[in-house]
C-alpha cells in the first residue's frame, strides 16, 4: 500500500501508528498531531469507540488534518497489522507473559533497520485507560516499553505516541555539529586565536596583572584554556580585541603579524 | 537548598525544570505531571503570568500536586538559575547566536554525568507561544533542541518537558563530564558567572566600549554567550575579575550581591 501512495512514502516511510479502540475523539486528534511532529502519517484506527470520522478528532488535530484524512479504519487488530512484518505492542505494565521486551529507543533503531530493508512495521497503542489486552499483545512480536517513573506513570495516549515517534525521528539523527556558527561568524583559526592571546597577554603585562613576560604562569595558561574552550568565532575575537583596546588603550606598537 | 531538603534529593537528584513566564496555569499543571512521570520534582517558576498559586495548575496536575507544592517562585531567570552550575535553554528555532547546541538525548547523558559529579543543572523552557528570548538564552550555557519534524513542529509545554524528562529518565549514562574539573576548580554557578558579567559589563561601559547601560546590545550578549560556552570554573572567574580590575582599576563601589 505504501508502494502505491508515493506521496506517503516520500513524506515519511515510517512505522504505522495503530490506535486500538481509542475512546475519545480528542485523543485521536492529539495523537495525530504528535505523529506529525515526528514525521509519521500512517495512522490506523481499530474500532474507535465513537466511530469515524469524528469531529472532535478533527478539532483536536488542528494542523494535522492530513494525518486524519489518510487514517485507515479496521474492525480488529488482526486486520490492522496484516500487512506488517514487524509489530510492537506498547504497554507500561508487566503482562506476565514471555515476550521480547525493548525500550522505545531500541525499537526505534530496529525499525530504522527494518524499513531500510523494505520490511514494514508498526506500533500498537491500547485504549486510553485500560491499555492493550493480552490477546492483542500476542498479535505483536515484541513489547515496547517507555521507561518512566514506576511510582507515577501517567502518559496519555498522545504523549505515548509522541515518545515513540520522537525516538523514531531522533534515530535518524546525523547529529549536527554542536556549536552553531552563523555565516557571519566562522570559527577562528588558531592563528587568529593566538593573535588575540598575544594582544591580551601583552596587556596583562602592561597592566601589572602578570610580571614576568618570559614565563607563562599557570594563570595565563588557564586563561588560554578558557578561551580555547569557548571556541571563539573570528567575529568574537574582533570584539575581544576591541574590549582589550577599550580597557587599556591602543597598543604601543601595532602588531601586523604575531602568529608566533 | 537541595542540601537541606533531603526528601527532594532522595526522590530524584534530577535537573531543575524552569518554566519562564508560563502563561496558562493548566500548562504548569500538565508540566508537573510530565515531570513526575520522569521522576523529576524540582520545578521553578519565573514570573508566571497568572500568579501563584494557581487553581488551574492544581486541577491540571491531578496526582502531581507534590511537584506543585514544592515549586519555587522567582522574579527573573537570573535568580532562578543562580545556584546551578549547568543550564540548558530549550528552543526550537535558530537564534543566530553562537551557542553550543545539543539534542535532548545528549543533554540527558551530560546531566547524568554532572549530577554524578555533584554539579547541579537545570533546563529552561520559555513561554508557551513565544519561547525564550535571546537574553534568557545567554543566561544558559548550552542550547537544547528536540529533533522533530521541521515541517510540523508543535510541541506544547508539557510535551517539551516530557521529552526532556523522558530522555533524562532513560539515560543511565555514568559518563564523566567532558570537561575535567580538579578539586580546586569546581564549575562556577550562574550567580558567580553573572557577578562576573556585572563587573565586566560595568567596565565595558566605563571604558566607552558600550554606551547605553540600559540596553543589552547584541555585542554584549554575544560576549556572554562566549563566556558561557567556556564553562568557567570558580577559580577562572576569580582570575577574570582580577584581569578586569587590573585593566580598569578597582570598581567605584564594591558589589557584594548582584544575584538579581
Amino acid at each position: 500500500m505504501a508502494g502505491t501512495d508515493h506521496s506517503r512514502a516520500a513524506v515519511t516511510g515510517g512505522p504505522a501508528v495503530i490506535l486500538v479502540n481509542p475512546q475519545l475523539g480528542e485523543n485521536i486528534g492529539t495523537a495525530a498531531r504528535a505523529m506529525l511532529n515526528c514525521g509519521l502519517d500512517d495512522l490506523r484506527l481499530v474500532a474507535p469507540r465513537d466511530g469515524w470520522p469524528n469531529d472532535k478528532a478533527v478539532a483536536a488535530a488542528s494542523g494535522a488534518d492530513s494525518v486524519l484524512d489518510r487514517a485507515r479504519l479496521y474492525p480488529n487488530v488482526r486486520a490492522a497489522v496484516a500487512d506488517l512484518a514487524h509489530v510492537y505492542a506498547s504497554t507500561a505494565r508487566d503482562r506476565y507473559m514471555v515476550n521480547r521486551i525493548v525500550t522505545a529507543h531500541r525499537a526505534a533503531a530496529e525499525m530504522r533497520g527494518f524499513l531500510a530493508a523494505g520490511e514494514s512495521c508498526g506500533v500498537l497503542f491500547g485504549p486510553e485507560r485500560t491499555g492493550l489486552v493480552n490477546d492483542d499483545i500476542a498479535l505483536a512480536d515484541t513489547v515496547l516499553t517507555v521507561p518512566l517513573n514506576p511510582a507515577f506513570s501517567s502518559l496519555n495516549l498522545a504523549q505515548a505516541v509522541l515518545i515513540v515517534g520522537y525516538e523514531w525521528f531522533a534515530a535518524d539523527d546525523e547529529s549536527a555539529p554542536e556549536t552553531q556558527h552563523t555565516g557571519a561568524s566562522r570559527p577562528a583559526n588558531k592563528a587568529e586565536l593566538f593573535r588575540f592571546f598575544d594582544h591580551f597577554e601583552e596587556e596583562l603585562l602592561n597592566s601589572g596583572f602578570i610580571r614576568h613576560p618570559d614565563k607563562r604562569p599557570s594563570m595565563v595558561r588557564n586563561l588560554r584554556n578558557l578561551f580555547q574552550r569557548a571556541h571563539p568565532t573570528e567575529q568574537e575575537l574582533r570584539t575581544l580585541h576591541g574590549v582589550v583596546t577599550a580597557f587599556m588603550g591602543p597598543r604601543a606598537r601595532a602588531k601586523e603579524g604575531g602568529e608566533g
